[in-house]
């Protein structure tokens, strides 16, 4: 009955969505996505370990084998629901542009001319483009996968997924000013400033750091893919109030990054089904590339890339918090997860060993400020610091509030995530107002 | 000196095409293409072998392991290499729309306005359209390749791939209509017909048979891809004629073919440098969809697919003689490949066995009178056949001019490729200007 009932609304947004938005029909394509990767995931599965793209759940007893890189199975499919949601986005003008029907002008130079005016080919460009930007990032993603890359090749991998739609961007629209906030617009005596190639510039460091930022913000089961469903869900909150009060000039923007979102959701859930405590398949790098590449393209082309940056501050956060680590100020262990207890099946904070291999000089007294801040755990043998914990949002979550089984750590990491963003939109609307003299949500143009 | 020669050139062709042709800038593209497939090729190999993808070389002494589905190597250089060639294709149009530089209308809707009207956005999409299309199809043979699907779900795969290109053909374009011959003019009342639902029934025929056609005449060291460049050459002959002496209205449609099919040819070459006798990397089911794709695409999207599939004459000739084993009146081995003969280093034709496995009642007169005519070598005990040579192109050559060694037998192959399909083109723009009463080629519009 519920196995009919899915496909059934799905069939019915799809098809009554022709006469209202293009919204509709993203909805039924997301539970499509959502149908089909839950069917496919546990049937290519097998196929995933025999072709050696297994790995072992650290965090379980007996470290069970389970299938790798199912990722790819869900952004194949979320390729293939995005070819088909393109009649979707483009039936008005399509209606408007032809007689109908069969009807369609009869001759090349006659079909061409009278839809060229019409038929908004600029905006299929663009959604062609972040398509095209996609599946770069989930083919590079699965070369990834793989080849086991090494960290500085496959670390800029995404911006090279990024090209098509940053040679789009700049054919096609080319915008490149950025507002200027009131208080400093006296001062610098403009009202908008031109970033030029500063603004390319920051657009690739864009997409390498979205797809990266989830790529190490995970190591327990169901964070990669619940981070993610809770950034698309902020995404679409922030869009839904475009879209219910914003401005009309607006609304073609965040229209766009709706119907982006709203089948990346139902591919992601389907995988989150599987991948949750306690897995039974891991998503791979390609997943993380993929889901991140999401929020940058629609950032990117959706023209509010600072709005969806802000929704990433935890990742900025486990970032920033990573850096002494990542740029080996405290020595860095080649895995960072919590450390699991066959006793009692909870997750501890996992520690670097600072005996054998000392931090920094420069640094000790920074790890001391850090402990007494309680922003990392250290231990002393005497006076001489011999280990501290793990520097990762999910470390420093165990430290503050102990040791939990896995499930319980990843739901909660992804509550303070959602808080996060929802203060983060709230900040955008209120704060941005202030900043920039007004809030584009609420100024009617 | 010579490795600096072709950068050089690749650099000179790329900026100088600026004022004049795009074809000038891709043909430094497929340059560019080639360097880079060469330099990764070598150097990818042994991570492919490392993780399971190499194949034994059958008609080898010592049957020696080489890197298989390396022709993804190709795909990929090509695609990033058409994602660079995106400004060159509309440079002239971004000139004429943009003050230029960095001036470049103040605001989104301004530059969106302004360039609207005067942009190919149309264009844009199609070339977009293509590659998604082309992208689309090097994944799904990556899938093939890594998980070795069954031939009743690959025989389909390169439809999915061409999904966003008809997509967009139907969103963006739309034509259906087909012109009708002269002769049958009359009798039917019209000029041109509608095929409507039909021609795209009849594109996706065609995204179907162009690579799985070049999938089955393979199996010889160079064959693969040196039919491709014999595809590719041909086509660009019949894009010089068209640019050279055609009427203007079809020189846009060759301009996009021309722009396609040199970098195509330019990986190509790279692939061919590795992969022609004696092998050292195999191409890979990839290499072969992704071929065939990219004929298919240019042939739909230039609106030439007919003359497309003269250029394949070989191609169906070999679909038509296979016919009876594919369809199993005659039994059909696993691998039809020539035999080698470790002693003499040469091919000989391979042969089904029909006498524990007989073929069709039905079928043997057929088989009888195919002996008489020299179509195959049939072998009699007494009155009984007892084998046949398995029906593939290859082997009726082996079966023709005798036993012979392996590049022989490829070059041969593609020597006769390369004249029949220069006769295609000679009798299409002969025998089609009788059928249709006119050659577009010849026509000033």
């Amino acid at each position: 009955m519920f196995r009919l009932l899915l496909p059934s609304i799905a069939v019915l947004l799809i098809v009554c969505s022709n006469r209202h938005s293009a919204v509709i029909a993203a909805s039924g394509f997301a539970i499509v996505g959502y149908v089909v990767t839950d069917w496919l995931i546990p049937r290519v599965g097998p196929s995933f370990v025999k072709i050696g793209l297994y790995g072992k759940d650290q965090s379980k007893p007996g470290k069970p084998v389970i299938p790798e890189s199912v990722g790819a199975v869900s952004a194949t499919v979320y390729l293939l629901v995005m070819f088909f949601c393109i009649p979707f986005m483009f039936y008005k003008y399509m209606v408007t542009t032809t007689p109908g029907g069969g009807i369609r002008g009869v001759s090349i130079e006659e079909s061409a001319g009278s839809a060229g005016s019409l038929f908004p080919h600029g905006k299929l460009s663009e959604y062609l483009s972040s398509i095209l930007c996609l599946e770069s990032t989930a083919l590079l993603g699965i070369a990834d996968d793989l080849f086991d890359l090494r960290w500085r090749h496959k670390f800029f991998l995404p911006a090279i997924g990024a090209i098509p739609l940053l040679i789009v961007y700049y054919v096609d629209f080319g915008a490149t000013h950025v507002l200027v906030p009131t208080f400093l617009q006296g001062w610098l005596q403009m009202t908008n400033i031109d970033l030029g190639w500063f603004y390319y510039a920051y657009m690739v460091s864009m997409t390498i750091f979205c797809p990266n930022s989830i790529n190490i913000l995970a190591g327990i089961n169901g964070l990669e893919v619940g981070q993610s469903i809770i950034l698309g869900v902020l995404a679409l909150t922030n869009d839904a109030l475009y879209l219910s009060v914003g401005p009309q000039a607006s609304r073609e923007s965040h229209r766009f990054s709706a119907v982006v979102i709203l089948p990346f959701l139902g591919v992601s859930a389907a995988l989150w089904k599987w991948n949750r405590w306690p897995s039974r398949v891991f998503v791979g790098d390609t997943y993380c590339y993929f889901a991140g590449m999401v929020f940058a393209v629609v950032g990117i082309l959706g023209h509010f890339s600072k709005t969806m940056l802000l929704l990433f501050v935890p990742q900025i956060l486990n970032f920033v918090y990573s850096c002494p680590q990542l740029f080996n100020l405290v020595p860095c262990p080649r895995h960072r997860l919590p450390k699991f207890n066959d006793a009692d099946w909870l997750l501890y904070p996992s520690r670097a060993n600072l005996k054998d291999e000392p931090p920094k000089k420069i640094f000790t007294p920074v790890l001391k400020v850090l402990d007494k801040l309680r922003l990392i755990d250290v231990e002393y043998e005497g006076d001489k610091i011999i280990s501290c914990t793990n520097m990762t949002l999910i470390n420093l979550t165990l430290v503050w509030f102990g040791p939990m089984r896995e499930d319980k750590l990843c739901n909660l990491l992804l509550v303070l995530q959602l808080m996060i963003g929802l203060i983060a939109i709230v900040l955008r609307h209120t704060l941005g107002a202030l900043l920039f003299g007004h809030d584009n949500l609420w100024v009617i143009v």
